[in-house]
Formats: structure tokens, sequence, C-alpha cells
């Protein structure tokens, strides 16, 4: 990836009038075909396989168990919208996963509910990275969808597997609770890892040692990153009532308080990214700050040099000049005496500026 | 256009009291006659015709069908106030339809819903055009009016046509939703558009590369463009609550969530705007900051200059005066050390300057 | 009126403890003795004619009629409160009539809804002038009070006289709605004069061509318009939603859709004004913008004039020096050869500023 | 007072965990011993007395009369304390009324309202004075409490002495309704003097006559003001609510119309404040550009005399060379002709500086 | 602790997934092993023990007493779970406990309340310090946990000791106000500390007395300080309204006025945050114009000694021409005379620069 295309963000697509084909269209920027992956469990038993796209999903599901469908790969447009209408999610909702990680809804449908939110992460080369995740919530079954492969849920995986955090102990509205916090916890790493960012430069900005850094690139990008992650956080806050007053009943009574807690966790992260932001506008000025003192400095150092200088080469024109009367051009020590006077004003000047505290 | 005129926003007319009139005057800008499509369609068939103005519009609603009038410029006033007349809009409705693209409401009358709101889109010159669109939701029926011929719709008919989507399954209530879509893809079209402008202007700014262009002319239009956009999105999504509460069950239950997904799609386009509008401004820093170097520049280069040749000057007077003892100038090799000691002069000042970096 | 006095809004007075004089003062700035303007009409009829202050004004009114009381100028305080005293409206509300243009309410009370709010306009000068208006709508009457002669109710006048827009048909709540719609309509006027106003100075601007002109005192007079205006549309839209909820019935149930009507055009007001509050800061992101570009090019022209001179005055100071041994001074084209070297200095330094474009 | 300790607002003293000290601490500034003034009156009669803090208060309780309890000095922490106590407010509501005046707050308790603001007055050298203020309503009685001794509510004696403004007629009720009008009387005249010296230094600014005033310091004073005053007002008018809201029914229905009144008085004392913040921020950007513009206007000078002068020393420096053979130097009227060449350069530079309008 | 790591606030730590580990971690910086003192009291009676971390909480309160367990130190994350499952505390509020200051929660539960904040204080050296504080109420006892030793309840236990402030006459929920109101009070004392230090460095800038100290820094410090307090005391606000509709009626009805009490104080709080971060702006405002002021007048001086100099320079250079003919050069007294015309032009110069108030 080229210097310049990782400046801007990643020009977004536009069909226009997408929603009047008949086709659903992907237009994200992962092409991952698409793989599930389906683990069940109970409190005595779990077993994991991975499915076909083709197969008929619903009729896998084990009635005693938790179900986990975790799809990867979003990108096929056709299967993606076959696996979300095997669970009964409408057209519009699918349009929405495919439509290139902007929108996000928490939808309670009859059967099931159905959320769309982004994740964030940041990569290897420090530059925050957003895609898309689903969930449905349904009877005995959690689907989980991402764009991306990743690892974000394999410590859930684990977790199942050694029956921690009494995972195995709790039905799927339980799961999903955890899958939303594997999500939230690799958000929230990304805020604490540009936070250090920020500060890192904040230090070499305080010790003046940027000569090689576009520091105005690092703060509009930064600034991208708070507006990118307050777009993914707000929404979801917002939409996220619905999961709580859900009227499908499907999370159940004595696990509304996880997902209050959860709330609280949004909460916590929008208090988060507002002290980012306003951190990246310090750093701003700052950086203007240092600008301005440096130049007052280069100017300082103009007019040191400039209020030293130009009397003295006064001085030695006045005896340059060729009047036939010029009585200290003859005198025996002239040429010593013009060099005293010239140090005496030299004195005075350097003197002068020192009370000024201009040195 | 000449470049002058495009850089103001067009100047607003205002008729005082126009309210008073008995007749309605349009105090828009785009002189276009009143033309009206009529397409009905149901699962089975669909016919499509031109209708005169003066044809008496509410008799050729088809009552098993669903009638969609398609009616394209609105300056003829008396033309417009008949049809509206003709489907129970009151005056003072209409008179805000005419108006001249400012009014957005969303207004629920006994036996239809009145919609009035403006849309946007860039033109091939890429500034944007912001224009007037209204929507009467009846019984069996809907009629779209726009200010301007324009293909938005166009889509919409062809999707009627070959029966995609499930128009042709659903009512008129799902046709009013896919216009308001065919808007929304068109306005959010226009955002995209208009932060691809601004991100190449950013990698300008980055690689300086802003010679001919009047920059701050650009932010200035760009912030007017967000400031359009918002004043178009905010107030409808302030109204829209009204046609989710809509009293005379012009909507059905089934298809409600059609319009509540809408709300979310206005939502985002709002999240989109406030994004845009902190590029604009973080765009604008960046102009800033790169004049305050480029001067920052221009003053160390003067000051190089200065600190280098002040004394250079300075020495050369020296040698220059008249005094009649001054033993260097009897030297055999007086020039030469005279040139070495400027020499030296320039090293040592050229050896400071790097070390403080100003190089 | 001086350059000086119109800098400053006018100096607001104040009387400690006015609340507490049995006399009502006014303390207002417009010195308008009061006149009274009956109109009398209903579907047949109509009447008109002059009242004197002291006559019983509530016993003037017609039953079957709109009884509209015009009264122009407040300034005399006695006069005023007997006026208001007639119509049952308390001592306070008068207070605030009279105590110069800042109170917005409106008030139910048992027989009567008064509106007190203010008006603006833009004068000949183009300065905007604020005034105070006020409203008593009763059983069968409107009484309307306005501190300044003014032609605004004119219209409105003309319209009942020739039976225009159903005024004619309607009750006295529609006659409200339709002086409300006056003031607005002025109100609206004055926020598109000022932004015209603000769009050719942009243009002169973008020109450069401002030199006569204080900028910076138009700026701080926009500023202070905006705010003023803002200052009245504000609380009346706060207020304006006791006259929805009117509990005295006043307002007839067919006619509150035309109240609902007038807030959204208080909406919209407050929109356009937010537009216009960042059009001014717009404008003086310019301003300072283009008084930084000057400066920024005074300096780069100092700079080259110092680039290009300071070398060469070093050279001819070279020359100039007395060694006994300077051997380009005895050849025989040595003078040519110094212009010669001068030159290519010259020649150097304009090449290597065109090549940093500095021209 | 020097020049040093105004500059800064007072320093406000802290003493930890004083809520868990068993004896009330005063921790203002103002060591003002109590006195306390006891008007009764109704329609018939009035009588005024002092009584000594000491006096069983209750007891002097008439009951068909309004009893003012007028009590100045609150700083001998027992005396107030037991005072309060007399009425029944509890002991926190006490401790916060001694805290040094922060603390707004209106409390129904259930055969009181105990109300706890701040008042604001503009002392004789122009500064703004914030000092507490409670009141106690309770039936047939009212409490003023105020922190120094001041003439604020003299004209309210005055008025009931002289029984203007029909106090006589009215209860306690409205009693308290009028001390209140007499503090926001007085709050209103803080405003409006602030606001007319912004206006006389906007008018020095523009004159650019603000030689010896340290014009960052009178803005940053401001904004300590207008913060101090929101700090007043807004949670007034956010505690306020309790008052409307009387459970106790201390204030008569008839009279709360009083008290709503009032409350459109805070309201329009916020976007007084609102408008104040703006004028500030707004004769900051004036000072900043004054500062600006006089800077572009020194360099300019600088380079003015630097592009004419600079040629000029290297052209007499040209001629001061020793070359064997220049030819000018032994014309004639070679010195007549270096003497014309120069002026024609100053002519030249004159001429084109008058070009670009540097002059 | 070097300056270095004191600039940046400390970076905080993440633990991938923490929420899917079996063992609770702590993520604070704190390592302070648990310790525990209960004390009991009723009106007659008051005993206090340390407590082994592993006794059996529960069996310690005694019925008929107040129960205080006050815990310090929670950094073993073990002991930390055990003591609160002990009292019926969910996990996940033990994990968010742990997790290193950063959220503030009140939760009802059936049988207690649990609240998680933060508290606040100056340290030695003058930097804020915040760190984790919980508490849990129950019937008959309360327990508070403190992440850092501290004598911040120390005076709520002599106040228990010494029976002050009804502390012995009330329950367990008074208790609970009173080590609120001693957080609130360590809080508060932050503000007063930190504007004081504040009001210092403003008399210091406008002394211009700022040599030695980085005003940025200390600048950039004092926002992310009322950045901080802010987290702290914004969502305990919001959180705090759980408190007040205590659902599980472990506040008495009779205290509930001291909770609406504490309420108060966080809002004014929050008011004086709001006028800390206003101060530290207008700091900043300060510092740039301090700057800018200073730049000015180097830039003023240096175009004053250019203003006279560069013309001298000039004649000096005007009367060492080589011309053969010069007849200054030749009259007896023509250095003299360049010396008066020298002379001359300095006084004019001296002159026009005192008139233009340039010294």
């Amino acid at each position: 990836m080229s210097k310049r295309t990782s400046t801007s963000p990643r020009v977004r697509k536009h069909l226009d009038n997408a929603h009047l084909l008949e086709n659903l269209v992907y237009m994200g920027e992962e092409n991952v075909s698409t793989s599930i992956e389906l683990i069940q469990y109970d409190k005595t038993q779990i077993s994991e396989r991975a499915v076909r796209p083709d197969e008929k999903l619903k009729e896998l599901i084990k009635p005693d168990c938790v179900n986990w469908f975790r799809i990867t790969g979003i990108s096929d447009a056709g299967t993606t919208y076959n696996i979300c209408k095997a669970f009964g999610i409408p057209r519009f909702d699918v349009k929405d996963l495919l439509s290139g990680y902007r929108v996000t809804k928490v939808i309670t449908h009859d059967t099931n509910t159905f959320i769309l939110m982004s994740g964030a992460y940041i990569s290897e080369d420090k530059e925050l990275i957003i895609y898309q995740n689903a969930f449905i919530l349904g009877d005995n079954y959690v689907v989980s969808f991402q764009e991306r492969p990743s690892t974000i849920f394999n410590d859930a995986k684990d977790a199942i597997k050694e029956g921690r955090v009494m995972i195995r102990e709790k039905d799927e509205d339980y799961l999903l609770y955890i899958l939303l916090n594997c999500l939230h916890s690799s958000f929230n790493d990304a805020i604490i890892k540009l936070n250090n960012r920020l500060n890192e430069m904040e230090d070499r900005l305080i010790d003046d040692d940027t000569e090689n850094i576009n520091v105005m690139r690092f703060i509009s990008r930064r600034k991208k990153d708070a507006s990118s992650l307050r777009r993914i956080i707000a929404p979801l806050r917002e939409e996220y009532i619905n999961l709580l007053h859900n009227t499908n009943k499907l999370i159940k009574p004595e696990n509304i308080m996880y997902f209050e807690d959860f709330d609280d966790r949004l909460r916590t992260s929008l208090d988060d990214l507002l002290a980012f932001r306003e951190s990246v506008s310090s750093l701003s000025d700052l950086y203007f700050n240092n600008n301005n003192l440096r130049l007052n400095n280069v100017i300082k150092k103009l007019t040191i040099v400039s209020t030293i200088f130009i009397p003295l080469t006064f001085m030695v024109g006045v005896w340059g000049m060729n009047f036939d009367y010029m009585p200290e051009l003859r005198w025996a020590h002239g040429y010593l005496f013009a060099w005293g006077i010239m140090l005496l004003i030299v004195i005075l000047a350097v003197f002068y500026l020192k009370r000024k505290r201009w040195f």
C-alpha cells in the first residue's frame, strides 16, 4: 500500500439505486469466500464441524444445545443472502450488511434479533481498520458474520471448549454477550493503541524531535480515526436500546443484567473517544505552538545579527568615506581606535539584548 | 455560468407577504412546464400513459392497482395548485412547495400524507444542486413532484416494469418507500462525491501542489455544501417521525419496518455529514498550516542569507576603510588572508546553522 | 447617526427595581404616541375607523365580526397600560411589553392569549432594526401592538379589504395567523438581505477588493445581527408551544394546522440562522487567510530583494577594499569582469527562486 | 486591592471534610455580624423593628400579617445555624449557605421552602461581585439572608411602606416574588453594565486607541464574569422548577403566574448571557486581528525601506570599488550621473510599490 | 518518576479478551495487598478490629449495629473477588472494579447496591492522581474498597468515634452518604488546587514571567486533568439516578434527602469543571497572545534598527565613492557636514517613529 493511498480513507463506492437491483451486490472491499463453522455445545458435550454454505443450516440446529454458526466472508452476495434468508432476515437488512461497513442497527424481528455493527482493530502497519460484523440471535442459535477472517472469536471458542466463564452453563443469549464483548475488547484495544501513539507523538513534540515526520498528516489521520470510531460506537449505543427492550424475549430476564453491563461499556468507550478527540486537538495546538515558537526564534536570531552588525557596517562605511579632511584617519592609532569603538558597540548591543533576555 | 456567480449560493428571492396574495407564486429557479405520467400496476398488469394537467386526475385512479402520478415541473403555480387541490392538499402546503426549495415537512392529513423535501445531486461541473421534491401518499395512489426533469425515478419505473424487488407484489406505501430510497440514493451519492473531492484536495495539500487553486474558496464552498445538505436531512429526520406514527393508517403495519429502515438510513446520512464537516475543517487546518510552514521557510531563508552575508559585508567594509595605518592592507598576502577569514566565517556560520538544523 | 454609534448596539437602559414603581415606565427608544385603528369585518361587510385611546375599547367590539384593533406606538406607558387592562392583560405582562424589546412570551390567560415578541427588518442604511410587537387574541377580537409605525400590516389590511386568501371567511384566530406571518415574512426578508450582503462581501474578499472597508467591523456587526435574530426566534419557538396547546380554546381545532405550519416556518428560520452564522464565521476565516497571504507575500518580496542584493553588496565591498595587492583591480577588464560575476549571481539567484516558485 | 490580586478570582478556600465537623464553619469572605430586621404588614398596618439574633424568632410571627425577617450577615456560623434551625431548615442546607457562595438550590420541605442562590452586582471599581443569598418561605413569613449589607431590598421596603404595586394586598409568596425580582434586577443591571464596558472597549479597538490598556486581561476577566454569571443563573433555572411544582402549596395558585413570569425572566437572562459571551469572543477576534494588521504594517514598512535602499547601497558600493579602469568615475559629470541613476531607482521603486498599493 | 513519563498520562494496559479468562486479573497500577478493617457501631457502643481476608466476612456482621468493612488494596484479584462474592456481587462487576480505574456504575441488586467510581486527589508533586473506589451498601453494612491506602476516610472514622454529625444515631445508608461526601470533598479540593495553579500561571503570564516554564505543557496537562475529572463526575451523575430510585429500599425514605443533596453537589462540581475548562482555554489564548506580542516587538525592533541605519549606510556609501569630481569631499568642513546630514536623518527617523508610537 503506497503512502498516498493510505492518507485518504478508502474511496467509498456507490451504486446508484442499488436497492432496485433484483440481485444483491456486495460493495465492501474484502473479497473473502464464505466459510461456515458450526459449534454446538451444552453442559456435557461439545462438537465442532465445518458446514458447506449450501447445506440447509436451520436443519442442523440441535434443539438442546447452543448452536453457534460462525461465518467468515460475506463477499459472495448470493450465498450471504441465502444464509440470512434461511434464518428469516429480510432482504433490506442483508443489503445493509453487504453495503460496505457503514450501517449500524439492532432490529428485533418476531423470532430473532438482527445486529449489524462494525468492528475495529489496529493493523500491523498501525492503521485503523474497520470492517462489518453481524449477529443473528434466535432460539437456540447465534449466527455470527465477519467480513474478514480474524482471530477475534478464537478466544471465545477456546473458552467454550475449556468451559471457562460459565459459557457452557448458559444459553445462546450469553454467547451473544460474550461475542459482543470480544468485538468491544478489540475496539477498546484500538482506542488504547491510538492513545499511546498520541502520547508518543506528544513526547516527541515536547522534545521538538519531529524532523522527518509529517505531524499535520498524523494529526489529520488521528482525527479521522476518532471520527470513524465515533461513527461506530455512537449509533450502536443508540440502537442498543432495542436489544435491552427486546420484545421477542430472546434474552432471558436473568441475563438482561449482562446486556445492561455491556451498555455501560459502550458509554465508557464513548467517554474515552471524547477524551481521545480532546487529546488530538490539544496535540494540534501543541504543534502549532511549536511552529510559532520556532518562527519567533528564527526572527529573533535575524534581529540579533542585524542589530549587532548593521551599526558596525555603518561605522566602517564612515571611515571608508573619501573626505579630504577626516582627522581620525590620520591618527597613529586610528585603526585601533576604530576597532575599539566597534567592540564597544558590540558589547553594548550584547548587553542590551541580554538584559532584554534575547539570549 | 461565470466563476463569480458560482461562488455565492444563488441569491434567494423574497416576495414580501407572498402569503397574502390570492394567486400562488412560484419562487424557485427552474422554469419547467408541468408534465404528468401515470403508471398503474398490480401483480399481473402494468400500464403507462401521459396525462394532461387539466384532466381530472382523481378519476383516473384504478381502484385495484397502485397508481403512480409522476409529475415533473412545478413552475406553473396555477397548474401545480390545481393538481394538489385535486388530491386535497391545503393551500399553504402548496405555497411551501412553490416557495423555492427551503421547507421540509411531513404532514398527515385525514385521507393522505403530504411529504415535502429537497433532493440533492452533483452536477456535471461538480457543484451541488438542490431542488424541491414532494410526495402525496393516498389510498391506492402516490403522487410524486419533481422541480427539475431528472432520471432519478427512472430506475424505479424500470424495476416496476421488470417486476423487480417485489414492487409489483406490494402496495402504494411500498412504492413510496422505493421512491424515497431513490432520492436518498442520489443524496448519498452526493456526499460520497464531495468526500472524494475533499480527499483529492487533501492529497494535493500534502504534496503542496495547490499553486493555481484557490483553496480557501474550495473550503468555503464545501462548508456551504455541508451546511446545505444538513439543512435538508436534519429537518427531514425530525419530521419523519410523523410518517412513522402515521395516524391515517396509509402505511400498512407489515410495511412499517421498511420505513423504520429508512429512518436508520437518514441517521447514517447525518453521521456521514458530521464526518464530512470534520473533514472540511481538518482540511482547512491543513491549509493554514501549510501556509505557515511556507512562511517559516521564507523567513528562515532570509535569515540564513543575512546571517552569512551581513558579517562578511562588515569585514569587507573594515578593509575598505581609509585609515593611514592599517598593517594588514600592506601585507603581501593580505588579500588572500582576507578571503581566508571570510571563508572561515562562512564555514562557521554554515556549520552553526547546520547544527541548528536550518538546512 | 454617526459611524461610531452605529458600531455598538444601542446601549440598553436599566432602571433599578423598575418593577417596584407604581407607574409603569416605557424603556424603549421609539417615542411614538399611541394611535388606534379598528377594522371590523365579516363575510359580507367591512368597516374601518380610527379610535381614540380613551374610548372604551371593549364596548366597540361587534359580536358577529372579527374585530382587529391595530395599535401603533406604545411609548405612552399609561395609555398602553389602560388599553391592556381593558382587555384583561395583567400588569407584569404590560411591564414586559414596555421594557425595551427583549422579552418573548406566549401566555394563555382564561379569556385571551397574550403574545409578546420582537420583529426585525433591515433599515434604509442596511442595518438591522429590532422592535417590539404584541398581540392579544380574544373572543372575536385581535389586538396588535407595534412599537414603531410600519407598513408591515398594510398588506394584511388590503387582503382583508379585497377578501383575499379566505381571511373574510375565517375567524379571528386566522387573522392572528396572518399577522404572525406578516412579521415572519419581514423577519425572513431580513435574513435574506443580510445573507446577500455577506455574499457580496465574500466576492469582494475573493477578489481582494476590500481596501477601504473595515472588514472586521462588518464581520463583528453581522455576528451581532445573527445573535440578535437568534435571540428573537429561539425563545419564540420555545414559547410557541403554549399557543399550540392553547387551553382556552381560542384557536379552533380546524385552524390548529395553520399554527402548526407556522411552527415549521420558525424551525426553518432557525435553520437559516444557523447557516447564516456558519457563513459569517467562514467569511471571517477567509478574511484572516487573505491577511496572512498578503503578509506572506510582503515577506517573500523582502526576502527576494535581500537574497539578490545582499551578496552583490558584499561583492562590491570586496572590490572596494584597500589591500595593496589585489590583482583583479589591475586587470584591464577587471571592472567588466566584476559586472559579469555580479550578473551571474543575479541570474543564479533568480533561477533558484524561480525553481522554488517564488515568482 | 493591588492590581495583581484583582486579576485572579478570589482564591477559594477548602476545608477537608468540613461536612464531618460538628460545628458549622463559614467559608466565605464577608465578615459581617448578623443583624435582623422584622417588617410586619397587612393591608391596614405596618410595623418595623430590629430583632436580636437570640430572640425566639418564630414566636414573633404575627398570624394575620406578612412577616418579613430581613437578615444581613451570615458569617457567624452559630447564629446563622440557630436562625435556620428555628425555621426548620436542615443542617446540610445551612452548611451550603455557609460554604462560600457556590451552591444553588431550591428545596421544598414540608412546612417551608428553602431557596439558596447567588446575587451579583457591579462594584464601584467596575468589577463583578458575587455573594450569597437565601430565602425561607413559610406560612405567613419570608426570611431573607444576605451575605453583605446592601441596599438591594430597600426599594422593596419602601414599596411596602408606601403600599405600591399591590404588595400590601397580597401574601408572603408575593413578597418572595418581589424580593427575587430585586435580586434579578441587580443581576440584570450587572449584565447591562458589563455589556456597555464591552461596547466601549470595542469602540476603542476599532479606533485603535488601546495603548495603555491590557486588552487581553480585560477580555480574560470578562470571560470569567460571563462564566460566573452563567454559574449563578443556569443552576437557578434548573432548580427553579421545584418552586413552580411546589408540593407544600406555599405558593397560592393565583400567584403561580408571577413565578412563571420570573422563570421567563431567567430564560431571558440566560439568552442575554449567551449574547454577552459571543460579544466577548468577537471582541477577542477583533483584538487579535488588530495586532495582526499592526504586524503586517510594521513588516511592510521594513520591506519598503529595504526595497528602496538596498539597491541604492549596492550602487554606491559599485562606484566605491577600486578598479583601475572604471570609466564613469573619470567622467566630468559622473557623480551627477550616479545621483541620477539612484534617483531613477527610487522613483521606479516608489512607483512599483504604489501600484501594488503598499502606501 | 522522570519528567518525561509524567507528561503522558499513564499508558493504559489492555489484555485482549480478558473477559474470557477464568481467573480475574487486576489491571491497575497499585500493587497494594488487601487489608480489612471492621468498624461496628450503634448509638451506645463502637468496636474496631482488623479482619483477615480469608475470614467469613458476612458472619462477622452484628445485626443491630452499622457494620463498616473498610478494605484497602484490591490488587490481589482472587482475594477481591472472594470478598465481593461473599457479599453477592456478580463476577462482571468485580471485573470492572479490577479493570484499572475507568468504569463508573451504580447497580441496584436485590439485597445490595454496588457503587463503582473513581476518586481524585492532588499528589505531593502537584499532579492529579485518579484511583478506583467502590462501595457495597447492604442491610446493616457498608463495604468500602480503596485501590490505594489513603487517609480520606480517617476523618469519617474519627467522626464516628467522637459521635459527631449524628452518624451514630443514623443507619448504614447515612454512613454511605458520609463516605461519598469524603470522596467528593477530596475531589472538590482537587478542582480548587488546580484552579489555584491556573490563577498563579495566569498572573505569571500577565507579568510575562514564564521564562523557564513550558507553558504549553502546563496547559496541555491541565486540559487532560479537566478531561479526567469530567470523565469521573459526568458518568457518576448519570448513574447516580439509580441510587435515588433505589428499588431495593436500602436507602430509607427519611434519608433520601441527603442523597438528593449529594446530587446537587455533583451538579455543582460539573459546573465548576466547566468553568475550569474555560479558564484553561482562556489561559491558552493569553499565552498565544503573549507570544504574538513578543514577536511583534522583536520585528518592530528590527524595523527600527533597519529604518535608522540603512539610509545612513547608504549615505556613507555615497561619500565612499571614487568619482573624480565630488565637490563635497573637497570642502574644508565636508566631513562635519556629512555627520550633520546623518544626524539629521537619525533625528527625522526617530521623530517619525515616535509619532507612529513605535517606542
